[in-house]
């Protein structure tokens, strides 16, 4: 096949890539994030680039000007490499990433886990991996079985073990004067005998956990010998850049080398984010014995590199739900080079391993009162049910909750607005940043503060116009009207932080389709919120989330206050929950059984309930008695 | 690392090795077989090479005369490579492979099964691999689970499966319209399910097992649906050029590259056998599911690339006696790409799973009268009991039974002169040929035939040595005297089928280790022969072995003819009940684990007893009762 080298500038990043391959091929293998909201299909226009020199193929679409178009733009997804280019990408068609700081990838701590963690059942410490210090006895003329059979004799039992334990076992026993630690895994219900060390190597057990999200990656670094969290880091997911819906990224992954593009995205970024926790607590990658994953069932099958299509072909089918043990070298992923990768089992296409986690964390499958977990992410999802009945529906909600797709949006960690107030006279905003550092963009539970306290000053309308004429804090930007939340003088980015119109827009999409989404589930089970005892808001939220404010500009219902718990991550701390136990893991099962999925989707009343949600907090004013604004 | 190209004449093969590599590594690496009985110790002599031209590092030895030195001979498995070379390798060193004909290696059906057969058992049928046609209803709104899952319901069973198997399987089931079939196998355990085909292809459903030994690799293609045999291959073990014995194998192994140059030898001729019966029977690499081996511990040790040092160090222990399951690829073995492996287990360092699966075909573990199983191979294995007890030995006895290491031997294959009868007036020899085709040489039967008809007719005595004076057929040859058992007119060679005082010399060696072992073994655990009331002969002799004539050489005890039974490859018949019955597997388990092995070697009574057998039959006559010569 006939290569090309292609030249990105400023970066002066080169690539060496196949003739046909797209410009946006091209900048993800070199590295560089272009924004790409529509997946590739030449419909959002945010992937403009200029062509410098050379040849590309550049087919019509309905975005580009005549006057862009005699400058040489073209959108980096549809435009093809038909020679050596260089190609300028203009800092607007960038993915934000880079927003606050070049280390929001490769560093940003996560934040604590939030209060509501550890609502739901302990469960007993059995981790997926687990060592044994063993001093054998030496062979002698009279006790000669095989060295495998001893080691099996002292351990009590027989695992299932792989040749290359074997085949220098002989040496290693020896060597070892006969004191070895065996690393023993459960695979399916079956023990695995995974490694065999010399010495007493006990101490060092260790495992990870990853969230993998449609936007955020979150990692979590486990000493299995005690349940201990050692660290967390997030990430956002680089797949953005072929769309920010899960939609577009089935789409990309049909199209060719589209599968194993979006793969070793997700891929590199587990291993990134391993490698730096690893790095940081000075373990090396053997001392980690097991991986497990949630993530929604697209994630998981571009995790396992599964071709998703039929995900978003009716009636909607994944290939998997329950994924088999496989060692993580199968996918690439560095840990231990015998060590197992596990996946909680997810309920179906649009409900995955990371509600299931949600429930199992959260306890809703055991509680006999009614209770509501509601995930606030990109692809929002809902569960209800008690201990006797499960449901759950999805929402596609889009990333500005996770404050990706809006102006100064950032994921929730240092640096991140998280708490707004703003004085109704003075027009003064106090905020609070989360880390106590200087403020470098705002975080989802920034926005829900700000739009409520917008809403109340009467900054904005019930349609998220801005209204106010101070002239100080609101004004014309590029991309239309806009409030300055930050100055740049307090900035930490040194440039204003703003939240325009459309991000107001964005706000209220996505609150609007998480809202409806709940309110048509509990129809559909014939209920009312005033029967539901408890309800768990989960999302990527920080360290705090202001319930008033979220049912101020109508994302949560108008029932009692107390009723609520903001459980953060409660996809991860499942997913840690099932790292530690092998109960909690079988447990994830029976809820991923258990659970019915309603699809909304193709309900008429859903689209209905979504256009009536497009207000703050909602055209029908009575179901939020509570809201009064000025 | 330097490399030098060696041509080996008058082959004219060259092959490329990095420098201060022997010259009989270099051969084998070019596929060309020296001999070597010592197995690299520079003692025996047999792999005199000459070194036309180049540079060789030749050490000391105590075997080449000086006249030989000056011709520049110098002993294979010692001389290294300094620099380009050109060798000769004289038709005296090289391996007899080729005795027979060139198609002794690549062709050759085994035999027919001897009459013993199918003693033991008749087992359930339960092929270690099934295949399942599914007809699965499509998906629909109201029944969306997930491809996986709709597989697993119809099959009614939640086997583990591999990745490979899920990521395309949305497309495979889609294109398939629905109907597909299953393939499913155990182990250890637990089912998998190892591929999914489009449409029905439940007929094609085949296996292989193998017998590994030291001299001689069997292996049979059975039909898993209805457990026939479609055909047996057998070729002799190349890996001899390091050695005759499983001892100097393991030495070999000890060096460097050693151990992956044996590993890669059976490999290689397994992988021809299964090609060979492949392309016989018009079949696919894919319709073979599953693989089976039995052999001696070494040769699974070797053919797993398991170090086998501690094998010959005391306490002569093996590193496993148990074999996980593994896939077939991860040891280069080509059949179905995840098609499993499986080694029945062995008892000891020298007890192996042969002896194992002959228990099991015989049947012996299950006889309330005490039976013996006497396997006569180069590494010859006894065991001894009933349905109460079983214990073990072995024997070293050397190759010549399976027709290696004596100068006319070969193979019990097609023109192997099988049995032997000689007038003792006339000196006329009249000999039967396996297929009746014109003899090639001699087998194993046609040895013990051979001997007992010459001591009969007073052509040898007691020692074994030549007192004939028959000047026509007992001659002087180039390696001392010789008796002419068939003139070069009559053979399908060209050249006098001989048979010489140092074979005779190698067959008493053999036949009194075979012999003291069991007699040792017999008085370890106080019985003697006349309390038993079978004993099974095992062995690659062919159809046929006269009972009566082994008895007359003092390979088997002198007990009543009518308790002795001939049971041919009883190890690749246990191996192939194994392969169609899991039934069987399981049985084959518990014999291993119920064997009590017992070392001989350490034994001075065992020395003693190996001395007085040194003669035909015996030097105590009083146990030979019925055999008188004149």
């Amino acid at each position: 096949m006939e290569k090309f080298r292609v030249t990105f500038y400023p970066d002066n990043k080169a690539i060496e890539i196949e003739k046909d391959r797209t410009i946006l091929s091209a900048a993800v293998s070199a590295g560089i994030y272009i924004n790409s909201v529509c997946g590739g299909d030449g419909v959002c226009g945010r992937c403009r680039v200029r062509i410098r020199k050379g040849n590309a193929y550049i087919p019509a679409d309905s975005i580009l000007t005549p006057q862009e178009r005699s400058e040489n733009f073209c959108l980096a997804c549809l435009a093809t490499v038909q020679s050596d280019l260089e190609v300028e990408i203009p800092e607007q068609s960038r993915l934000d990433f880079t927003k606050s700081g070049e280390q929001v990838f490769t560093e940003t701590e996560e934040v604590q886990a939030p209060p509501g963690e550890g609502l739901g059942k302990k469960f007993r410490h059995m981790p997926l991996a687990r060592k044994v210090y063993l001093n054998l006895s030496k062979p002698d003329m009279e006790d000669n079985i095989s060295d495998l059979e001893r080691l099996y004799r002292h351990l009590d039992l027989e695992p299932y073990t792989g040749l290359s334990n074997i085949k220098q076992l002989g040496d290693l026993l020896r060597d070892a004067e006969w004191r070895v630690t065996a690393t023993l895994a459960d695979r399916d219900g079956i023990t695995e005998l995974m490694s065999i060390e010399a010495g007493d190597t006990t101490r060092r057990n260790y495992g990870v956990c990853f969230d993998i999200g449609t936007t955020t990656i979150s990692g979590q670094l486990v000493d299995l010998n005690n349940s201990k969290v050692l660290g967390t880091k997030a990430a956002y997911n680089k797949q953005a850049a072929f769309g920010s819906d899960i939609i577009s990224r089935i789409i990309h992954a049909q199209k060719q080398e589209g599968l194993p593009e979006l793969h070793n995205i997700v891929v590199d970024a587990v291993n990134e984010i391993i490698r730096e926790l690893v790095a940081q607590h000075h373990l090396d990658l053997n001392d980690l014995s097991v991986i497990l994953f949630v993530g929604n069932t697209t994630m998981i099958h571009l995790l396992l590199e599964i071709d998703p299509s039929y995900i978003r072909k009716e009636p909607y089918v994944p290939t998997i739900n329950f994924a088999p043990v496989i060692r993580a070298s199968e996918i690439g992923i560095h840990i231990k080079p015998r060590g197992l990768l596990y996946c909680l089992p997810g309920v179906s296409s649009y409900v995955g391993a990371d509600t299931t986690a949600g429930v199992l964390s959260t306890g809703l499958y055991r509680q006999k009162e009614l209770g509501i977990l509601i995930d606030i992410g990109t692809n929002g999802e809902i569960a209800l049910g008690n201990d006797e009945f499960l449901v759950s529906a999805a929402a596609s909600a889009g990333p500005a909750f996770e404050g990706s797709g809006v102006a100064c949006g950032m994921r929730a960690s240092s640096g991140a607005i998280q708490r707004v107030k703003i004085d109704p006279e003075k027009m003064n905003v106090a905020y609070e940043t989360i880390g106590g550092a200087k403020p470098l963009g705002i975080c989802g539970s920034g926005y829900i503060d700000a739009l409520a306290e917008m809403l109340q000053c009467g900054i904005i309308d019930k349609s998220g116009k801005l209204k106010t004429a101070d002239s100080r804090r609101a004004r014309d930007g590029e991309n239309g009207r806009e409030f300055i939340l930050v100055f740049k003088e307090q900035s930490g980015s040194g440039a204003d932080i703003v939240i325009t119109e459309a991000d107001i827009e964005n706000i209220k999409r996505a609150k609007a389709a998480i809202y409806s989404a709940t309110s048509v589930l509990m129809r559909k089970v014939e209920l009312t919120f005033k029967q539901i005892a408890r309800i768990f808001i989960a999302g990527g939220f920080g360290t705090y989330l202001d319930i008033e404010n979220a049912v101020k500009i109508g994302l949560l219902p108008d029932i009692e206050r107390k009723k609520f718990s903001f459980v953060g991550n409660s996809a991860l701390s499942g997913a840690r929950q099932a790292l530690v136990s092998g109960e909690a893991l079988a447990t994830a099962k029976d809820i991923a059984r258990k659970m019915t999925y309603i699809e909304l989707s193709t309900e008429q009343q859903y689209m209905d309930e979504y256009m009536a949600a497009l207000f703050f907090p909602h055209t029908d004013l009575d179901k939020f008695p509570s809201v009064r604004f000025v």
